[in-house]
């Protein structure tokens, strides 16, 4: 940023030329200008820092938005359990993140599958990475494990829970982001040479890399655990089986969204930055406002196609459904948010409503069971968002957001050839392959040692009360339900003595 | 800003007058110091853009906090359907907003009526406007919206919701707010020329713009309507319907709380730019933080007012009503946050208590229905806000926020005289009228085609139960009330075989 | 900041000694210079702001936090009175800390023990102290004494909770604030001279200064009104009163953690300061961000302690005892944040965790009952942080954060000496004997007058239905619970009919 200033005392004497002290007066301006620039380089800094940790802090509060999301959608009597699991998401994900998670994501300089620095963030802060981008990265990794966590819910051992987490966040993920998010990482669009493709993958803020990553743990987990007693009847119906808390869902929903506002715009991770022109309205501050409007249309459009479709299929306007059909706009925007136009965001939405309505359709005949939706949202259309941005990506934008490469591949439909989109399918074949091979085959291990699933006897109980030590809830203390029990108890007793 | 530090060649190559080459030296100082100027100029873009969008996040956060106090406010078996309609103002005002609202609200060079540019945000960014200001407006119309549903609550037709809403979020609200913030609005205080009473209307952050119009919506819809089943009794007595959870009606009041600190200091829009003089501790970071004290103060003092008013009236120390007069507080204080003293807010909140209290009282004595007490508190107060502003506006603090024009009306109170209260009293009937008009219309309408009102038989089940696909809530799944149920059964059982 | 670009002409003008105009040329250059430092001030001026004024709004979120945390581990029917009280926290705290508060706190120029200016923010801001500084104090004053209401919780008359509050939140907090944290209080480490133990007391965030003062404010209240009945049956066992809504605990468990980013991080109070060297990537925005990584490892440390450490003791995975040893984390890592690594703050929650279970099982012996455990989470995690920060206390942070005394004491363990230590036990004896002094004395006196205890009929019947207008649910207006009513007085009629 500061080259423009750059001084030479060198340069400047012979121009001044001067009788008195040329070089002193020179080196005097000089030096000037060299303050105001390293003044620059101090206001930048604190500047982005601000900007990157108030975004962390963000995408932190969804973490509360995914806790009550999964309350809400779950059955009363195994609320707490899923709470706790978003409770220790964030826990186990900071002391493993910091460990050696980070590390394996952003460890350079190092090979393109795994990084191998920052240990327990040893030799931190650097002059490539401080610890606000720490505390943003592992706010991303714990989301990866919460959606997992939904996909399951209702019918898995705490202990699977706290094994398929750890590993999940400590290894699975960060490798996933090293690929795509590293300067190191082999499909990352950002390396400097050997770019996939020609191109490399533009997943922004990680449609593929945190959702698609927990959808395909989730559908393992959730496929070989099978599905809840009483989700499909004898005769292999399904049966809806209601989440105990519209409220909850919303407050959730809306919690989320909020946190959204940290996740996309957030990944440019710094919003002092020009696009080439100095002095001008028009910069990377332009850009993060822009994110921050296609993530909103994007979650607009699918909120209301969701709503309209729905009513047409159920008869219902239903708010969760909405709720869900609004979360999928935002995981297929958030590939994709920075570098396409408002009107196209309105057109991912859209899609991505239907791709869910479709999703979840063929996860009823396929007799898959995912209380949250989680599978179907995060893995459908966050699948869908990895295609769209392909197909719809800015020339312009893409060259602003990941410059240096004039020529790079960007949106099919505008004109800028196939090759993003091979590299954006590679990426989910990817992904499934990874995910499937680490977490399937943990999952499969668990399911083998008879570790994942509770017994019958518990699932009908509730884990509240078999393995937390009772429910979520005590409305009735000395309220209105023992008076309630009391005149029962009365009546028994009336009629008992006739 | 940059004005100071402008280097001209010509003017300073006579200065140096060097031996050397004179020019050169010039143009290589001054080149230094126009790269400086423009390094300012985007450094100020970038914060100021951090600024404003963090600020419409906490705006956007509002939203939440309405669907939450709506929830908590009204009967359970109304819940989901007063969540679906906040969820929907935010996403179908997204649509909307996108589409016309923003262009008739802001779409300048345009007349004093109605903006016409900026229609799909075409030609966006410009040197004016940037996608934050887009996103922090949007967060502004959606809270509109917001503020109707609430006061014709559980007993609208869902289609009727979302007719009145979209024309109120893209029609009737963006006109109003062109009318007082487009710098060619009417009534605008930042028109170059041909200002109302030479003042315009000083609403800072909108509450005419945007909670009286709010508030004269859903007076005018639950007037047409008529209140709900078994508000008045047969003897037209008024009888408390509570809301169903006051957990959630709290949290829906610290939400709101929350994001005003986006909606009234935000409103600034930014907050790198000095008053005057560069280089002093006071400037409009100052501004925006004293605008957070006055409304902070203006909330508290609503607060106390409220708990002891009411605590004389009716004997209890009444957490709802806490809320509410809390909230008046701060639709009162929106107007003139950002001009009055912080002792002055002090007296806006405390008569802003006062004003609900009379205004829900004259409510029931007319057999109004709001199930939020929507339109007294947002129209009460907020008209309170809007006088309350001409009364107390500092005229030091008239002429920083509104530069420009040293002569500008001021605070009656203080001496300013009484055009700035002139202008108020026309914002206020102009609103109202323009509401009437618009809204009332549609109202009555709506009402003549029976598509506004649902039917008793529905009023009586619950809208979530006939439109929206069940209840909110299902606590006892296996829990304490089946087993309950079982034993009633069962009881029931042994008296009839006696 | 800006030394290092401040231009002399009558240094620069011998320099240039052109032929031409050198005095004006000098004097053209250095006006460039001078409006060039004066921007960079405006420019520091508005990030700062920005900074702490974002950071107030996190630690106001709080509020909403502890609202949410009381309401989920009282019972039920005093679920309105503590809502209450945290909404009046905040409001008799904003009316508070303005009218004295603030100006007992940091009213300098004045002696170690009380502030003396700034009442009513007269003559305010100043070129020390702007608006946000006074809003982010409040929401930190509001703090503490939520702490207190915890403690008290379901038992204590709502006059007597207007009493001490107001006391607490005007005078006891502040003068505490005083002694530490203002540049003119007898223990800061900010002094210029006379530092207590050469060294001052590092409280960064306040462990002591808020955490330690609401809780011992806590202990005497709760201790003098005595446990709740039924809290220890006849035989002294404790009986475990478990709160009604476990989702509301872990709702308010992550707004407090998402909210602790304003406390810690943003107890720096500014972000665009270089330590030493400008131009560097290392500078406050560093430590602020290793701020909120100790602050977020110190939390997880805890959790996962508490969940592993219960799980050893009671058998259960109990969420929780999962928040509450969270909560001790932060309450404990909030003195020593700033100056120590990421991986003694691991060290430091993972101590808080059996801290907090120890302190529980000590209150059971000494039958001493808190509903939130406040006194033992606050308080002892609390003292514990103290303890911490002086043993851990890293030298380069420690000078960096307190600059200006090179020889400046800190860490016993790295070898700092025992001086911050002697330090920090003073502050744990003076704030324990202050409080009690003060507090202990107030809560006596209404004791005495009997207006600290609710009557035991009140305690049965909640205070909501006696003080507050009503309970704060009602689920089941025309839903399931009056159709099983309906049922049962059937039945009634039935058997009473044989």
């Amino acid at each position: 940023m500061a080259a423009a200033i750059t001084c030479s005392a060198a340069d400047l004497h012979p121009l001044l030329g001067v009788a008195g002290n040329g070089t002193a007066a020179a080196e005097y301006l000089c030096s000037r200008f060299d303050a105001i620039s390293d003044m620059f380089v101090d206001t930048t800094y604190a500047v982005d820092n601000t900007y990157l940790l108030f975004s962390a802090y963000l995408v932190f509060s969804m973490q509360l938005g995914f806790a009550m999301l999964c309350a809400g959608s779950v059955r009363a009597k195994n609320t707490m359990n899923i709470m706790l699991t978003n409770v220790l998401d964030a826990a186990t994900g900071g002391i493993f993140y910091y460990l050696f998670g980070f590390a394996f994501a952003f460890g350079g300089p190092s090979n393109g599958f795994i990084g191998k620095h920052f240990f327990g963030l040893e030799k931190f802060p650097s002059s490539s990475f401080d610890y606000g981008y720490f505390l943003y990265q592992w706010a991303f990794a714990i989301a990866a494990a919460g959606i997992t966590s939904g996909s399951i819910a209702e019918r898995t051992q705490f202990i699977a829970y706290l094994i398929y987490s750890s590993f999940l966040t400590g290894f699975v993920y960060p490798i996933v982001s090293h690929w795509f998010w590293s300067a190191d990482g082999w499909a990352s669009p950002a390396r400097s040479d050997n770019l996939l493709f020609g191109s490399g993958v533009i997943d922004f803020a990680g449609s593929g890399v945190v959702h698609l990553v927990g959808a395909a743990a989730g559908l393992w987990g959730a496929f070989i655990e099978g599905p809840r007693i009483g989700r499909f009847d004898h005769g292999g119906r399904a049966v809806a089986m209601r989440g105990h808390s519209g409220t909850l869902v919303v407050l959730g929903t809306f919690l989320l969204w909020f946190g959204w506002y940290g996740f996309n715009p957030g990944s440019f991770l710094n919003i002092l930055k020009t696009y080439g022109q100095s002095g001008s309205y028009y910069g990377q501050w332009s850009a993060v406002g822009r994110t921050a409007v296609t993530t909103t249309l994007a979650g607009c459009s699918a909120a209301l196609t969701t709503l309209f479709g729905k009513r047409l299929l159920s008869g219902h306007w239903n708010v969760t459904d909405v709720c869900n059909g609004l979360l999928g706009g935002f995981a297929a925007i958030t590939s994709g948010c920075s570098v396409v136009d408002p009107w196209a965001a309105i057109i991912c939405g859209f899609v991505a409503a239907w791709v869910l309505i479709g999703c979840n359709k063929l996860a009823e005949k396929l007799k898959y069971d995912d209380p949250l939706e989680a599978a179907q949202l995060h893995g459908g259309c966050g699948s869908w968002g990895i295609i769209f941005t392909a197909l719809f990506a800015n020339k312009a934008y893409v060259n602003q957001v990941y410059p240096g490469k004039p020529d790079r591949p960007y949106g099919l439909f505008l004109g800028g050839g196939g090759k993003l989109l091979a590299a954006h399918i590679v990426q989910i074949l990817v992904i499934v392959g990874w995910v499937s091979i680490t977490m399937g085959t943990l999952f499969w291990i668990l399911h083998t040692l008879k570790l994942l699933r509770i017994s019958p006897e518990e699932e009908m109980a509730g884990m509240d009360l078999t393995s937390h030590g009772g429910f979520a809830y005590e409305y009735n203390d000395e309220g209105e339900l023992d008076n309630l029990k009391g005149r029962v108890e009365l009546t028994k007793k009336d009629s008992s003595s006739v």
